[in-house]
């Protein structure tokens, strides 16, 4: 690359930084790519990570020595991501989106990559110091969310599916009980998609009793994973707690369902506990 | 938020249309975000626009007068493009990558989110110009590859099911062969998950004969949706051409499997016909 000014390599800089989230980026990567001299690196990164933590987009992580450099760590602020879930919300609270069940229309929602990949950076900024290794998800409607968080975490995403997939050799399969219906389901994750030991954080895009995620947990069991973390866009909240699998300090939701009234068609949605004892 | 040097103002605003492609903003937002003068940012983002080029990261386009603004329209050249589809056929010729029936397993491919940003990327690139109305796949594997397509677009995804969701209303379900084993499957779209005149870019992982992405076409002519494209990651070159259901110039492709060898394990692939007649 020829080389460039100031200006110009802080623009350069900004987008490459953005496209690696949690990547260990060494100076002399820079330095080699921009022909500059690695004390001006160091000045163009102190002007970034001012403007980075200034308006909340994230971290820039100086790792001195050797093998130092830095890190983008993807962060967002309260002042940012709450009114994000206020106004979802809101388009939550339409009348017309109660389904049979006591479920809610969120298609339309989860259809806008722009909104996925709000709401996946702030499950990722929740989990930024988890030593995730990889994102779970079963399909079908939690897999954008998955991938938005998986790419803000530079990680992978392995999808459990709903039925056997023959084409993708020996599998693991377990039976659920979906605790709103209290029917029973199968869901299958393809033996070689996942090692052992490894660092699991669930994405799912709702939850209401917890049957869908409890099942992803016992899965993880015979795979000899650890479930890292559990983070969900909307959580139902009417739920009696008898019925409840997982407990409040199980997970992270964005959005809380309170109440639905099938009658006058009232829906209530507020902040999940992801806000919880959040400072800005 | 507060005035911001030129310096700051090129990393903010360069994060900011990063964040927003295919998206008019007028310059007076950013001459309000940052207070600063029109002239100001005008050459701000004339800094941009030629670090963006020179890059190969995509093309801002400038509009002028009352309704004026600027857009970040992402592109790819092929010295970044082809590299990594090279990449990619080298990995699928893996031998153990052979599956039955003549498919390839590209799970852990395709759960890669940075991959599939690139792959999204490239097909968003090839359809920039194309006035499409909204990104549409068919579940399961080619989700991510639409929701990366879609938000380089910044189009909503529409997705076509697999069994009929009664929690989704009322549905158009049609029944279409998958070409390569002949067997008939049953794709289904929510009623109101669509508006009729939509123009649409069909989006897929892996398209052999091309039974699914026909179906897709099929069901689009049910809701009276215009087909503006199709793109899929790979397809299989190997087909005798009388059960192709879709010639060269229906679709583009990023990579072709050109010969797979059940009993050697030998696998080709080299790129798709979106590197035909592509200069740089």
């Amino acid at each position: 690359m020829k080389k460039l000014k100031r200006s110009a390599r802080l623009v350069e800089m900004t987008q490459f930084l953005l496209h690696r989230p949690h990547t260990l980026i060494p100076l002399t990567t820079f330095a080699e790519r921009y022909s500059a001299a690695k004390s001006s690196i160091s000045e163009d990164l102190v002007i970034i990570k001012e403007v980075f933590e200034e308006e909340g987009m994230g971290d820039l992580l100086t790792l001195a020595g050797a093998a130092g450099g830095v890190k983008y760590i993807p962060r967002m602020p309260k002042s940012i991501s709450l009114p994000i879930i206020e106004q979802l919300s809101r388009k939550l609270e339409e009348p017309d989106r109660i389904l049979p069940g006591g479920y809610l229309y969120m298609t339309d929602l989860l259809g806008q990559p722009a909104l996925m990949n709000e709401v996946g950076k702030m499950i990722a900024a929740a989990f930024a110091d988890a030593h995730i290794d990889v994102v779970m998800t079963v399909e079908t409607k939690g897999i954008p969310l998955a991938y938005a968080t998986a790419a803000q975490l530079n990680l992978p995403v392995v999808l459990v599916r709903r039925d056997h997939q023959v084409t993708e050799g020996s599998a693991v399969s377990i039976n659920y009980v979906s605790g709103s219906n209290k029917s029973i389901h199968t869901m299958t994750l393809a033996r070689r998609a996942l090692k052992e030991k490894s660092r699991v954080l669930i994405v799912d895009d709702f939850m209401k009793a917890g049957g869908t995620i409890q099942g992803m947990i016992d899965l993880l069991h015979e795979f000899e994973a650890v479930v890292a973390g559990v983070g969900v866009l909307v959580e139902a909240g009417d739920i009696e707690s008898d019925e409840r699998l997982l407990s409040d300090n199980d997970y992270i939701s964005l959005a809380k369902l309170t109440h639905i009234d099938f009658k006058t068609k009232q829906i209530s949605v507020e902040p999940g506990n992801y806000f919880e004892g959040m400072k800005k």
